[in-house]
């Protein structure tokens, strides 16, 4: 569980250039997936393409261990792909993207879910907030089925799924988020100004977004415990969200949130460093997982 | 190497007062020390009471395996203990206090070193970023001995000895800290305003400190690498502190800095939970030793 990628893989990540482009993808995957496939990316059982809703990009799919005769109770682990709002799946043939993040909930003894959700331009804002809503109220009433139990879901997001996963903790997706156990947001855009054409957030927001759009306020309000990251090669924009959300935390709460500074990562390595180097995030990550779903914790938090 | 503590530990951690006081200290200790006895705080060798100058607490012990035929060459790891500048000390008879951390480095494959400064109100700023200074000489001319690189010291230091650091860093302790391999700067203070009488800066800096007492503005400028950390159960002063050095980080670099939060750990236990609670900061801390003592890296950096 322990394991690191070696010295030579990480200088070779932190030479790439970090600006988010199809060949960061590309070059941070390609580096990374000879580690991934030494060290094995798919669950022993996968129950693929789940409708929790009727839309085709409504699917999740479930990553388990298997073991029919496995005590349920387990916390869940939700993974919310990015792309920009405008592309990305839970799976992509051969690849471990995004099997990989269901394979290491499993390893860390949790039952996986990767998930799909509607891309704009055809669908805005609050539509990915409102899916990450209805999947987690799909697994609400069928992961006990799984091995998972629905009191311990830990939803977790990236890039553009960290921001639909902000906004469905923010309250903007509907349904009853105060109920899941934690979210974890990395590498996420918190503060939604007027986007520029161009712009990642142009096509789902719009030009001249609702002023309730940006999560933040939203996200200062909860009691859902948060886990926040930045890749330490993540572009000027996620820094300055992550700096942003500390100072707002540290204004409203008087603390410092939890927040992992993802050593070595870039943008795209950041959730492919599962499995492969722990210590960059997913050491932390567990332990979130672990801590807000334990029941010692439940007892005395707060 | 990836020892945590049991959930109920965590717990009871967590439910103690965060003020800083000798309650604190001694119920944290009294908390993880069974966790320390089981796991070993004490390195193979330990050469204690090394001087480094002609102060009677110009005093530092050098950690090691004991291995007469290791190859040297290993990372330094060297440790500036807290007690709010007017106590404290590098060893405490029958106590992990701070052995604990040079056993902690040579599980790592480092050797450990824990020093002792000169003390407040004999001994004013910068009384102790010179001893630190000091200290670094010595191992710079000493250290192969014992089976360390004199090119790969990285100084870290907790609460007070993170303001000691700090300031050596910044170059208030003469020296020249840019040949050190990293600084890690645990819970530390880093912006020096008028202290208050009873506060524990009064007594180190007085009433009205040098303008250039702050370390802040040294920090932002060094080419040495820094690890910054804060207990989530820290008081208030010490998040602000945190949180300005992300803001002021930001402003001058663009880019978060390596902040380690420490999840579930207060003021004093911080540093216990070295070996015993890894992933709550000794695996960021180990990175970040192997990551600026390794070739790789020191070839690709910046």
């Amino acid at each position: 569980m322990t394991e690191q990628l070696p010295p030579d893989v990480i200088a070779q990540l932190a030479a790439l250039d970090s600006e988010i482009t199809p060949q960061l993808a590309q070059a941070s995957w390609a580096l990374l997936t000879p580690f991934h496939e030494k060290a094995g990316y798919t669950a022993p059982k996968i129950d693929r393409d789940l409708a929790y809703g009727d839309d085709p990009r409504h699917r999740l799919d479930v990553h388990s261990d298997g073991d029919g005769d496995d005590q349920a109770g387990k916390p869940v682990f939700v993974f919310v792909h990015g792309g920009g709002f405008v592309r990305g799946d839970k799976h992509t043939q051969g690849s471990p993207q995004y099997d990989l993040v269901g394979a290491w909930a499993v390893r860390h003894g949790y039952v996986g879910v990767t998930m799909t959700y509607r891309l704009a331009p055809g669908h805005v804002w609050p539509a990915g907030a409102q899916d990450v809503a209805a999947a987690v109220g799909w697994l609400q009433r069928n992961i006990a089925a799984y091995g998972g139990d629905p009191g311990k879901i830990v939803v977790a997001g990236n890039s553009a799924g960290a921001v639909h996963v902000a906004s469905y903790v923010a309250g903007q997706g509907g349904g009853d988020p105060a109920r899941i156990a934690g979210a974890a947001l990395l590498s996420g855009i918190y503060q939604i100004h007027d986007p520029a054409p161009g712009e990642p957030e142009h096509v789902y927001y719009g030009a001249d977004p609702d002023p309730a759009a940006s999560s933040l306020p939203g996200l200062l309000d909860t009691t859902v415990p948060l886990l926040f990251s930045v890749a330490e090669r993540d572009p000027d924009r996620f820094q300055r969200e992550a700096a942003g959300v500390v100072s707002a935390w540290l204004a409203r709460h008087g603390t410092v949130p939890d927040l992992v500074w993802v050593e070595g990562h870039n943008h795209m390595s950041t959730i492919a460093s599962l499995t492969v180097d722990e210590p960059a995030l997913g050491t932390a990550l567990a332990r979130f997982v672990e801590r807000h779903t334990s029941s010692a914790d439940r007892e005395t938090a707060q």
